[in-house]
């Protein structure tokens, strides 16, 4: 069983495993406001894009339950059909704004922006008044969390053409159950290679500055009693002069049309080696990663963070307090680096067209 | 003026500026011991080849100095003669043993048997008794201390013909004055660059799992007010597809006859990075790192080091406890992505005869 991280609670709110305390802590948060959605998606408490884009579907739900009663809009129920449409309008204004708010917490994900265009869609679709909308919601979220649980079964099964027994993984950042609705991306191929015995060995690039692979890809792997070691990121050209990776997965937060993919920073340094050492590099991503509109990679927006990641982490300071720092949240592969793309539809090629 | 990091104390012991406390506290360690000077060339409290060759010299010293008074071998004075040229022999043999141990500290940087063999070697061909051995002996640590500072000049001074103004350097590890006896190698070349008014922009690649680009780097060049940036190791790459990195340099902890060269891990991917950027790629190193003896990298003896330095730096875990790890000090760049090596010559090209 892969890790469950995102869950209704009884009385309708998100709750939301915190992969910042992870490996060390497994805290739960409650989530019910909007503040408290976009401070959890932004300071990365729930992260991947995939399972970005069904925190906030989810959390929208919880966000628009509990703004009072959903029908306390201060009409009365005298008020009749005029007043109840009213107060529908109010409230898909609410979805409207309360989903834009959401689909800009992250700039370079894509998924976030379809989850909340979907979600939108669904509420200005459905009938009746908002109590009717807010179940129609509460359905389309729960839908995509579903779809991306099957989404992630379907690619790990397409990605098993990649695998053979004792196949050597190389991976970056967390692709797994903690980065989707199901066994992940990436990972969940390997998860599935696991399952049926193929004994695959993971090397887990650490993926600094916030090390998702060390705490979240190892943790994952050891619970699952798959073999893994943590390397540096720096590390992996060694390993691959070695002959020591037979392939290299990792995921992707932005598909462009022409191929180019955008994920974590450092995934691009690893297909330009994957390439110098003829090791074959793939790209593993729901389809809802790709991003027809966007041309090429030149034109997707990268999301720099804070130079305290790189120089104070963990509050321990690894640099002289002030030092500048540069720090892209991800990066751009070039499709000219990419051996393929692994989709729930199986493998795909550039260009990507709706 | 750069920092010096090494001393002789009045009473003969050697200091070290304990470089693992940097840049959070100056804390300056007395060594006189033998276990506390393997100690803190195996824990990093000074580290850089060169850096490592002038303490372990200075250190022999301090520490044959220290046990008892160097006469102080039993015999008295009457003993004459034949006693004489027997506390003579126990003396050298306690230089040859004392410093095979030092030789050991570290198995992949050169410069460290290097100065042991020439410690030796001037033991043996001293006159007298062991004070007139060990007098030679210091004038010996003194004058590898003062070759590298007077190699680090030359080194940079060569290193101008790669520079122009403005030009923005991508570095690795630390390379400065932390690093040598002097201004330092690579880093020296820009030291000097930004004496002679070309405003230099460092790159400074923060160097998993140890830091020593975060905290060494990045120290000095504050000191020096040298514009730079630090960042993640793996977010090189995109620098180098921006087109922000005008040239890499980095230092060598071993060059191989046939040119391939054994440096900080991390320091290979840049050299594959910047010959798919086409970048220029320098290895910058005295002479005293050429090891003739050794036909390739293939034959260099990469230090392993334990899992915990990637798994739980600075004792904050970030992988689950007891996560393997995937840990080599060094890697080894070959030659043929190699631009140039700078040394205190001059420009040098393989195979590195003596």
């Amino acid at each position: 069983m892969h890790v469950e991280h995102l869950r209704w609670s009884v009385s309708g709110t998100l709750r939301i495993l915190d992969q910042t305390r992870l490996p060390g802590e497994e805290r739960w948060l409650e989530i019910n406001r909007l503040d408290a959605l976009v401070e959890a998606i932004r300071s990365l408490r729930v992260r991947g894009a995939p399972a970005i884009g069904i925190a906030a579907a989810m959390g929208l739900v919880a966000i628009l339950r509990s703004r009072g009663a959903v029908g306390d809009t201060g009409e009365g129920p005298e008020r009749a059909a005029g007043a109840g449409a009213s107060a529908r309008e109010r409230f898909l204004s609410r979805v409207d704004e309360t989903a834009a708010v959401l689909a800009d917490a992250r700039p370079t994900a894509v998924n976030l922006r379809w989850a909340m265009d979907r979600m939108r869609r669904r509420a200005h679709r459905a009938q009746g008044g908002p109590e009717a909308v807010l179940t129609s919601l509460r359905g389309e979220a729960q839908a995509i969390w579903d779809e991306d649980r099957a989404t992630c079964n379907a690619i790990g099964e397409h990605g098993q053409a990649l695998m053979r027994p004792g196949i050597r993984v190389l991976t970056h950042c967390n692709t797994g159950a903690l980065a989707t609705g199901g066994i992940g991306t990436a990972l969940g191929i390997v998860h599935l290679a696991a399952e049926r015995g193929l004994g695959p060995h993971v090397w887990v690039g650490e993926t600094r500055p916030l090390w998702q692979g060390a705490r979240l890809t190892a943790w994952e792997l050891g619970r699952a009693g798959i073999s893994h070691a943590v390397l540096p990121d720096s590390a992996a050209a060694t390993l691959m002069a070695e002959r020591k990776v037979d392939i290299v997965l990792v995921g992707a937060d932005r598909i462009a049309r022409n191929g180019d993919v955008a994920n974590k920073v450092g995934t691009y340094a690893l297909a330009v080696l994957a390439r110098h050492h003829e090791v074959p590099f793939y790209s593993v991503a729901p389809t809802t990663s790709f991003d027809p509109a966007c041309p090429t990679g030149a034109e997707i927006r990268i999301e720099y963070r804070d130079a305290a990641e790189v120089t104070a982490p963990f509050g321990v300071p690894v640099a002289p307090a002030g030092s500048p720092a540069f720090n892209p949240a991800f990066d751009v592969t070039p499709a000219a680096l990419v051996t393929g793309y692994v989709t729930e539809r199986g493998m795909v090629h550039p260009p990507f067209e709706e």
